[in-house]
C-alpha cells in the first residue's frame, strides 16, 4: 500500500528535500500494520495524519488543525440537524460547586471519583471548592429551577458545546482524554411521553448523522443498568464497529424520568393548576467519534475520510509543476471546483508528487486530482480514489460534475464496506461455551440472550472483559434461556470487547 | 418610548393572558431610563432580552439562548475573516501547570494572582497543581517549542475558539466575569517583521468586523506600557465608546518579539543554517464585545441589533391573527425572506400584536413586518424599523427586495449614528485644568499630549480615574508639551474613563 512512496524522488538535491525524503522514510517505517498491531496502527495515524499531539498535561490532547477542522465539520452538520429540531445553544459556566453535584446520589456516586477540583482563586482558597465540569445535568438543572414556573414555560430544549474534564488514569488521543470536547443537550419537558420522545429523537438524529455524514453503521438500543448513565431512568446508544472486532459506544442519549427534578425542586404550574416534577432528557456526543472515523475507515495508508466530512474533499496535485501552464490549469480546476461548493485545494508545495500522493493518502483526502502537461494537452485529468485507489480518466470540461459524482460513489462505497464488515462480524451464541469462544476468537459483536441479571453482566465482563453493549430495539428471541445461568431469557443483547 | 405597551390588550382574559400582562408591566417598569442609571439600564436590558442570566457559580454567567445565537454569528463571520487570513483553528488544554505558567515572567506576574488553581484530580492531590488558563501563550509556547524546527515550518497562524477563567473580585454581565468565552490567536514568525504585520492585521480584522457586521465605529492604536499585556513587547487596541462616554477595549493585538520565544526556547534553524528565536504574537476578541453591542446601539426599549449580527434579522407579527387567511399569509412572507435568505421569524404566539411589538423591540429585531386582515386586502404589509420607529407601506410583491434593501440601511444608520455619537464626544484638552474638567464634565475621549512617563499615567488614574486608552496611529500634536507635567509632548494619546 506504500508502495508509492518509493516511487523516484527526481532531482531533488536540496536540504528541504532531503528533510522531506527524510520524513517519507518516517512516515514509512513509522506506521505499523494494522493487522500486525492495531493499537499501535491507530496512534500512529492520529500522529502521522497530524490530528492531535501530546500536551504537558497529563492526560490531555492538542488538537491539531487536521484533527481540529474534522470536528468543525462534525459541529456545523450535527448542529445544523439538531435546530431543526428546535434545539438552541447556550453556554453554562465550566465550574460546579460541591453541593451542587452532591445533589443527585447516584449522578455524584458517578462522577465524584473522576473530577479535577478547583480549590483556589487566585491567591486565596476557596469558601466551596469547585469541581471542572465532568458534565452538566447538575449545572442545568440549577438553572431551570428558576427557569421553569408553568406548562407554558416548556419544553426546553438546549444545547451546550464545550470541553468537559473526566480525570481519566489511562488516555488515548481522541478515545479517552483527561479534557475532551463533546456537546451536551439538557432539555426538560412538562410530560414523561414527551421526555421520552425527545429522548429516542435525538437518538435517531445521532444515528442518523453517524451514518449519512460520517459513513459509520451503528446498531441502536438501549443499555443495561449496569451499563447506564449515572442519574439516569433509562441510556440509549448508538454502537459502532471498529475495523479490529471492537465496540465504540458513539453517542448516548438518556431519559432521566423526573428523578433530578425531585433532586433539583424543578416543578411546574400544570394546566390543571397542581404543581408537577419536569421530565428531563440529556444526549451527548464527543470528539471520540474521530476515533470511530479512524477506526472504521482507516487503512495502511492512512485515514479514509468520508467526502461529507473531510475538510479538504479534493486535493489537485500538478504533476511536472515547473512547466508552464501547469500551475495555471491546478488552480484554475480549483477555483471551478470551489465555486460549485466543494472543499478544494492544490498543493503546490515544493515536494514530490509521489510525497504529494501518499501525503493525500495519510490525510484521508476522499479524492485527489492529478494533472501534468500531457493530461493538459489531452485536455483530461486523472482522478484517483483514496478508498479504492482507482484512477478515472475525466475531461477537463466535466471536471465539476464528475467530482460531485465520485464523491457520493465514495461516500456512499464506504458506508457500504463499513456496513458489510459490521455485518460479517455479528455472531449469535445460545450456549455459554460458544459464547466464550466466539468472544475470545471471533472479533465483533455476540449476540446471545440475557436473563436481567447484574450478577451474570458481572461474571461476563471479568471472565470475558466483554460488556454488554446494548439491548437492540429490534429484538429477537435466540434461545429460551440464557447462555450464562440457564435462567429464562428476558432481552437479547449485543455483547462485545469495548473501546 | 414604551408607550406600545399600554396599547389595547384585547379580549386577553385566561390565566396566560394576566401572565403576559404582569410581564408586560413588570417589563415597562423594571427598565431603567439609560439617562437616569446607564448602569442599572444595562443590567436591565441583559435580563430582559435574556442574553444572560446569573449562575449559583458566583461571578460566573450563564448565556441564554438570546444572548448566546449573538455570539454564534459573531463566531461565524469573524472565523470566516480569520480562515481568509490563513488562520487554522486548534483545541489545546484547558489546563495549565504551574511551572509553565511561570516560565515568562512578566506573563505570570499579571496573571497568577487572578487564576484559578486545580489541585485534586479525582480523589488525590495533584503532584503538581494546574491553573484553569486565564490565557494560552504558554500552552502555544510549549507546543510550538516542539513544533518548529526549521525556517520551513514557519509562520504558524492558529487560533482557539474556548473560555478562559480569570478570578475577579466584581463582576458584570458579559463586561468581567470570572468565566468568559472568547478566541485566541497564537503566531509564530520566522521574523520581527513578520511578527508585526501580523500583529497589525489582525488588529484590523477586527476593527474591520466590529464596524461592518456590529456597526461600532472604533480608535485603533497602540497601548502604553502601563496598560499593555503582560509579557507583550507592544500591544494594539480597538477602543469603542459606549453610549455614556465610556471606553470598553474590544478587541486587542500584540506582538511578544522573541520575548516568550527566549523563555520558552522556541528557536529554528534559518535559510542561513544558524539558529534564531523565534518571533510571535497573539490576539483576542471576547464575549465583552456584546457589552459594546449593547452599550453603542441600545435604548430605553432595550437592545438594537445591527442586521449583520442580528439572530433573528426580520420578525413577521401576525395582527389579528385568528382571522382567516392571516396566519397563511404571514408564514408566506416568512418562506419568501427566508428561502432569499434572511433569518425570519414568525411571531404566531397568542400574546398581543403590543406585547409582541415591544418584545421584537427589547430584543433588538431590526425590523418587524406587521400583517393584518386590512393589509391583505389593500395587498400590502407594514414594516416597523427598530432604529428610528419609522414605519414603511411595503406592496406584497416586492416585500424580498425591499428587505434586503432596509436591512443594509439599518445596517449603515446605525453605523453612521455611532459615529456621530463618537465623533461629538472626542474633546482635545492642552491644559491642565481644562484636561480636568473635560475628563469630569464631559462624557467621551479627551485627546491630550503626553511626555511618555509612567508616573504621569499613575497621577491622571488615581486623580481622575482615567486611563490611556491608546496613543491612535494617526498622531497629531495638539501642545509642544504635556497637560500634566509640563514636559515635551512625545504623544497624543486618547484618553477616558473605561469598563
Amino acid at each position: 500500500m506504500c508502495l508509492i512512496l518509493r516511487e523516484d524522488f527526481g532531482g531533488l538535491s536540496n536540504r528541504k528535500e532531503e528533510k522531506i525524503m527524510a520524513n517519507d522514510k518516517k512516515l514509512v517505517e513509522a506506521i505499523t500494520s494494522m493487522e500486525e498491531d492495531f493499537a499501535q496502527w491507530y496512534t500512529d495515524v492520529v500522529k502521522k495524519a497530524e490530528l492531535c499531539d501530546y500536551s504537558s498535561v497529563k492526560g490531555c490532547m492538542i488538537i491539531k488543525p487536521a484533527g481540529y477542522a474534522i470536528w468543525e465539520q462534525i459541529q456545523q452538520q450535527l448542529d445544523a440537524a439538531f435546530k431543526k429540531t428546535g434545539v438552541e445553544n447556550v453556554y453554562m459556566p465550566m465550574f460546579i460547586p460541591e453541593s451542587l453535584l452532591e445533589k443527585e446520589k447516584d449522578h455524584v456516586e458517578g462522577f465524584a471519583p473522576e473530577v479535577a477540583w478547583v480549590t483556589h482563586g487566585g491567591l486565596e482558597p476557596l469558601q466551596e471548592r469547585l469541581c471542572v465540569r465532568p458534565t452538566s445535568e447538575t449545572l442545568f438543572c440549577d438553572f431551570y429551577r428558576n427557569e421553569v414556573q408553568s406548562y407554558r414555560d416548556l419544553p426546553k430544549v438546549y444545547n451546550q458545546w464545550c470541553s468537559v474534564v473526566r480525570w481519566e488514569k489511562t488516555t488515548r488521543p481522541f478515545l479517552r482524554s483527561r479534557e475532551f470536547l463533546w456537546q451536551e443537550g439538557h432539555t426538560v419537558h412538562a410530560t414523561a411521553e414527551e421526555a421520552e420522545e425527545r429522548t429516542i429523537q435525538m437518538l435517531n438524529v445521532y444515528a442518523d448523522f453517524v451514518r449519512d455524514v460520517l459513513a459509520i453503521p451503528v446498531v441502536k438500543g438501549q443499555k443495561t443498568d449496569k451499563e447506564k448513565f449515572a442519574g439516569a431512568e433509562a441510556t440509549y446508544t448508538i454502537e459502532a464497529l471498529m475495523h479490529d472486532g471492537k465496540a465504540l459506544q458513539s453517542g448516548t442519549s438518556h431519559n432521566f424520568g423526573d428523578g433530578f427534578a425531585k433532586a433539583f425542586d424543578i416543578q411546574f404550574t400544570d394546566k390543571d393548576n397542581t404543581l408537577k416534577y419536569c421530565h428531563q432528557t440529556s444526549w451527548g456526543l464527543s470528539t471520540r467519534i474521530i476515533g470511530a472515523v479512524i477506526m472504521v475507515h482507516g487503512d495502511d495508508s492512512g485515514l479514509k475520510l468520508p467526502p461529507k466530512v473531510a475538510p479538504t474533499q479534493i486535493m489537485v496535485v500538478p504533476i511536472q509543476q515547473k512547466k508552464e501552464g501547469v500551475l495555471d490549469k491546478a488552480f484554475e480546476l480549483k477555483s471551478r471546483l470551489w465555486d460549485k461548493g466543494f472543499r478544494v485545494k492544490v498543493d503546490d508545495s515544493d515536494k514530490s508528487p509521489g510525497w504529494k500522493f501518499s501525503e493525500c493518502e495519510m490525510r484521508g483526502v476522499p479524492f485527489r486530482i492529478e494533472i501534468g502537461p500531457k493530461d493538459i494537452e489531452n485536455n483530461k485529468c486523472v482522478f484517483v480514489r483514496r478508498d479504492t485507489r482507482e484512477k478515472i480518466e475525466v475531461g477537463l470540461d466535466e471536471v465539476e460534475t464528475k467530482a460531485a459524482e465520485l464523491l457520493e460513489t465514495i461516500q456512499s462505497d464506504m458506508y457500504e464496506a463499513a456496513k458489510k464488515h459490521l455485518e460479517t462480524h455479528i455472531s449469535d451464541a445460545v450456549t455459554w461455551d460458544a459464547f466464550c469462544d466466539t468472544i475470545n476468537n471471533k472479533p465483533g459483536f455476540v449476540r446471545a440472550m440475557w436473563c436481567g441479571d447484574r450478577a451474570c453482566e458481572d461474571k461476563i465482563k471479568d471472565e470475558l472483559t466483554a460488556t454488554s453493549r446494548c439491548m437492540p430495539f429490534e429484538q429477537e428471541q435466540l434461545s429460551e434461556n440464557y447462555v450464562c445461568c440457564g435462567k429464562p431469557a428476558k432481552k437479547m443483547v449485543y455483547w462485545g470487547r469495548a473501546y
